[in-house]
């Protein structure tokens, strides 16, 4: 087996023993990448470890550079694998640490290569996973209709109300602008409430509460859709309909029509 | 055609090129109103923009004047226009300009125009949107009633445990009066949690942790309920009349009709 | 028919049209009541107008009283309606007046009265929204273990992790106590978040991440009860069976088998 | 009937009436244990009732300790016990107080006492509360793929979002690190909302507004998962074992095995 080949198997497969140590080796690395990031923002250990941060970021980064270049190299069609989701993710790992050259402070950027570690679910039993990721996103995606009015619906809300605050309570009690109230009747409405802005007035309380109430209740529209849709989803999964008594809601693993006890085909 | 239906149909319709090409110029005015409106109230845009910004709200108003005009000549019957619902949100679009020629500040209640947006859902396959709005409105609408004792219980609860928070807290922990203190609750039981009022006696602290476990059990009864009639809806989707006694309401899975038992074909 | 019986009528029936004035005559004096007492206990307000609210309080407290007195004497069973939950909410509505004689400030428990507005529901068709009602009733009681679990659950959280944080933080954090400490953990995990006590250390914003996220997620926990047991509930409705074809999921307006056509009896 | 055999009985059972009392007795003790704790934390009660709070403590934990020895001497197999997850909870029930003579301070830890309050289902109903729990865990379990790929993403967001905020506000606005920016991300996500640290310029205020609403609509996703897994499991409480065939997992309306077609009965 030519090299080439070999290197493909170890990079992009997970079969074998090397190509599960290559994936294993390299989440490990990225978590150590997305620490080392994350570390190096804190001003106290920064000051103190600073020279040795970057060095190591800069290790990380040559070994992320090398690993791209050989994926291109080894890979059949390389303009694919390049222009693919984990083609473009992989370049990004690398890009924010070269920027950092140019504009200081860009290498915080690098913690996109959290999303690098979506490879964690090809080394783990890759198939059961990847069905709850496509299930999660097909509920989605089938009810994206009635979350586009829905949030059609709270923006508008957001929006208005937003603006009756504006005026009812003003500057003074510090809605100093239209998108400051905007900004609040988020805050407000998702039922976060920073509490950095908050109504004075009895009438801007009044309106507020309604709004929260409005907030807390609607809560539920999101989560009917999406369990209604989850629930549906799970239903789909055997189509078949029984030939005897026509009976078509069988669970999955079923042989026999359990209305009837004729034999399902 | 003479000019007045040709003008209705690109006005009113969104089938043709040019209607669609009306619907969509119309959405971009909108969008930048709002963003005026928006910007106005910004002190440090307003202050350095302030005439720009007036001129091109009163350039947009006068926009939105001619074209309420205009529908109101080209329709059919206009009485039943203006005192419909996109009636009167286009008559209210105009409305807070010229107000605010007697009433400094009452332009910011064109934000309104959002509500106008809902013509978007006119342009992209209107019947999915409309569909999916017309489930969300059905199902609030079957479950309206357990909706209104679900609210009559929180009123209570906020208002009884504001009374109480008031007596224990008193006025020297921030319950000024019952009022503030019924906002607290619904500050509390929403899980908003501003934090501009807060318990500080140790009675209070408890009754306001049973106050916000009581919310935090509690959102799971709206959201039950939209949830349990939203699955029941989605099941009602089927479109099928019975050719035997022209009955139309039957469930998805249905084979036969459940009012006569004929066959649905 | 004897004055007895035609104030009974009046009274405990809503359905002349004498017992549906009483009916709402009494919820405006109750609504009006709840308002006197609840603008009592603004400084500013009852600076101005205290003797015209303690008068007003009195009068409606003495019409009350009569009310109750009469409830006594024209039913048939007064010991039963004494000790029944409207018989004693009625009680409740008026000792906090009385009461204020002796303790200053108990008469703002007079909001209780706010319970006495469920005759609400029997004036408007009265049977939409009992049922509801104890629909609500009847998913909350069937799901009362699984609760009882879920509270212990969370409970036992909150006692550990608010002993852990004030071990963490400590007192010089706003910890001061374990009480305060378990407070802290209920305002969190029931995501209300007030901010008056937070987090400083780098360990102590980790474990209130972790009990964030914790409280986040797990409220699909009530909320899943409570859902699956509404649709449970909403689908018991029609217990038949099918004679023909053992088909048993029919809605309630079914007459005849949706999957052979078979008649149901 | 031997002591130790009588012994055991007494302590591990609770079906006599000898069994029950030392439950009951077991659980007033442990209740009672833990408002120690918790008082001896709050500073007032601790300087005035010091050494009655610790003479209480080593009280109780002495017969925490005898009671424990006793078990492992009464047990059939000792190690089976210690090993247990109730020998486990037993023993950590009384370690804390030992270690607070080297480590002051430790004997908070004995809130972990509060897991051995567990054993109050035990004395009732027994039953219903374990099926319950069991119902919960196992709708818990059969849905962590799902559950792990929601955390997943959420853990992606809060990182990436805590860093971009973490460029964007800077610490001159709070947020003085990268963890710290995932903190606040985290506090907002989950809809907490302290306050502690809130965005200050508007891109900042724009970018948490969108995590905002994220984080409102997509706690639509853990409940839509367990809601639908907890309505598939409460259709599998069905007990019935095929006659035919042995197979033991039905759904509730099953009357034919769906294995091998015999009639279920």
């Amino acid at each position: 087996m030519p090299l080439k080949q070999k290197l493909y198997e170890i990079i992009f497969e997970a079969d074998t023993p090397k190509g599960k140590l290559f994936d294993v080796t390299l989440l490990v690395i990225i978590l150590i990448s997305i620490l080392l990031v994350v570390l190096e923002s804190v001003p106290s250990i920064n000051a103190r470890h600073h020279d040795l941060l970057r060095i190591m970021e800069w290790v990380i980064t040559g070994i992320f550079s090398i690993e791209y270049l050989v994926r291109i190299l080894v890979v059949k069609r390389p303009l694919k694998y390049v222009t693919s989701f984990y083609g473009i993710i992989d370049l990004l790992a690398v890009v924010p640490t070269y920027l950092s050259l140019i504009f200081v402070g860009s290498q915080s950027l690098a913690v996109i290569r959290a999303i690098r570690l979506l490879r964690i679910f090809r080394i783990f039993k890759l198939n059961r996973y990847t069905m709850a990721g496509k299930n999660l996103a097909m509920a989605m995606k089938a009810s994206r209709e009635k979350i586009f009015v829905f949030l059609f619906f709270v923006i508008n809300v957001v929006l208005i109300v937003g603006t009756l605050m504006y005026l009812i309570e003003g500057p003074e009690n510090g809605f100093t602008s239209i998108p400051t109230s905007i900004y609040w009747a988020i805050v407000t409405m998702t039922t976060v409430g920073y509490g950095d802005i908050s109504p004075q007035t009895p009438t801007g309380q009044f309106l507020a509460s309604a709004l929260m109430i409005a907030g807390y209740a609607i809560i539920a529209v999101p989560t009917g859709i999406v369990t209604a849709e989850m629930i549906r989803t799970s239903n789909q999964t055997n189509t078949q309909v029984c030939p005897h008594c026509l009976y078509d809601k069988h669970e999955n693993d079923a042989l026999f029509c359990k209305k009837c006890g004729g034999k399902l085909n």
